[in-house]
């Protein structure tokens, strides 16, 4: 299978370490996987990772052209261009794996109807909760279930400083700029610390979980800004912990979503994942609460999502990106 | 898509359920899954399922000669007819979905060799952790690790001892009474409370991590009948539990296996898997490690799971089952 990248930042140069370094495994678990060219801003630029023998695309949008199978998207930030290589590549007959959120949760369900048409996979298991499977556990290895809630810490960089907050009695703007040294928060924290990241991957969670259309002004979103360490040391005296938890809970046919600053018993697992961890705790009239915890950000755990997309591809496994057509996911009002 | 159940007990009853109550979402999700025969030991017993319009057949045997793509194994403890059955199935070009551990563990890949040359699945997630998609994770989720270790609270018996010794102070032989009582322990204990029960899972657990040939004679094995409550007691003292940990660890090209009871301290979240949950931590050399929590055992996380796999089928999706080819698999020594 040959494959084409788009972007070599962290996520990007992991994806062609994880490539390189682990091309034995994948080809015994699926089929040999060739990256063939790569596209990124600064050819010159040092990225840690070996691009011998890779062809170099200037523009990313020529990427589609090339003689291969999928094109990867591991540029972050830039919704329109990501847009619009995801558009180049499945109009241009290749598999799309992406590891934008903020890409899947506005077009996806367009992106998903192209896909379907064209019998191509759209494929974005790396932008919720990095390495963790966690759209693969709802769609795949709780398909038996009609899910009742989704529950999770989304978000590893306002989870860091929650943890920092509890942990060492900082303040809120202590632990952030200790966020901001171990490179854990953008330089605009924003994004994250106001809950919108968290939206952005809620909103996924739910249309896979719920056949909803992802939308994230239909989340009431709360960030922890406010959040004290007073709150934090009260939330331990009463047994548990200040968390900002995405929850999305189906009521009838309509389905409740929320990203807020709760509190959450020590009993609950939800209450031990600390640092950059995420956790999502899924819940299913079969097989009851599935908990999920692992690396939710960094290079390798996302290059981990974007490559098992790869090889279910390689092994050519197809599912609906949502886990069932998207003519059929319904808009949540 | 037409399947047929052998074994009406607690988790064929549940798997018939399932497959009645949401058809409709396994429908949207892959494909119509129609249940045309099933067959179990008394035709008359009150089974709390509805078997209306579905063929009775009275030799499980004969369940491969119907008009079916997959035959699911839900008999368990008769290892020699489940092999049987099996056999039938995939020398007929039926698909075999199983929640036998036991058979898996000793037959598993000469049936996996059997299904591969036939171009048929065999899947068996039922058969470790129930309702927790671990062998998912391991085979898919993961795809792009290589796998350092997989540790793991495998059998839900043997942890509600452990569970009810600790929190409430009493002793093993107590514990077990009370298990009985509650029908989380067989009539004959010995298969959970020796460790073999964890045993045959951890070394399917071990093929689909590591490529080795299941084996359980390769691990050392140790239950937890001499455990006490002062034992329990001195853990808690320590900061920790003792469970009854299954661990698969690489070095080299070999895998070291065991089960044993085992001081986990609180900070690692397998000391927090109570009652009858089963948990398993999976340490990948990108992802980092991956934790999974969730009911292990019972009518309705096993049907879970085995749904889970018939919707895989139905997608189309067809795997290894043990990841690899089942020729790639090496012994362990």
């Amino acid at each position: 299978m040959r494959i084409a990248l788009a972007g070599l930042g962290t996520v990007g140069a992991a994806t062609v370490r994880v490539l390189r370094a682990n091309a034995g495994l994948l080809k015994a678990r699926g089929q040999e996987i060739k990256l063939v060219a790569v596209s990124a801003r600064d050819k010159r630029k040092d990225r840690d990772c070996d691009l011998s023998g890779i062809k170099w695309v200037d523009d990313p949008l020529d990427l589609a052209y090339q003689d291969i199978d999928v094109v990867i998207d591991t540029i972050s930030g830039a919704r329109s261009l990501t847009l619009e290589i995801a558009e180049s590549a499945l109009g241009n007959g290749k598999h799309f794996v992406t590891a934008s959120k903020a890409l899947i949760a506005a077009h996806g369900v367009d992106l998903a109807r192209t896909a379907e048409k064209a019998e191509l996979q759209l494929s974005f298991e790396a932008a919720v909760c990095g390495g963790v499977p966690v759209l693969k556990t709802l769609r795949e290895g709780m398909a038996a279930n009609r899910i009742s809630s989704v529950r999770g810490i989304l978000n590893g960089t306002t989870n860091y400083i929650l943890t920092h907050m509890h942990e060492d009695g900082v303040d809120f703007e202590t632990a952030l700029a200790e966020a901001h040294r171990r490179g854990y928060a953008e330089a605009d924290p924003a994004f994250d610390i106001d809950g919108i990241d968290a939206a952005h991957k809620l909103s996924i969670l739910s249309a896979v979980a719920f056949g909803v259309v992802p939308d994230i002004s239909d989340i009431s979103t709360e960030g922890i800004r406010s959040i004290t360490r007073e709150d934090l040391r009260d939330a331990a005296a009463r047994g548990g912990r200040i968390k900002l938890i995405g929850t999305a809970i189906r009521k009838g046919t309509r389905v409740i979503q929320r990203v807020q600053p709760a509190f959450v018993p020590l009993e609950e697992p939800l209450s031990r994942v600390g640092g950059v961890l995420n956790g999502v705790e899924i819940s299913g009239d079969v097989s009851g609460a599935i908990f999920l915890q692992g690396l939710g950000a960094g290079g390798d755990a996302t290059a981990s999502a974007i490559v098992a997309d790869l090889v279910d591809i390689a092994r050519g496994h197809r599912s609906f990106a949502f886990g069932v057509p998207a003519d059929s996911l319904i808009t949540n009002n």
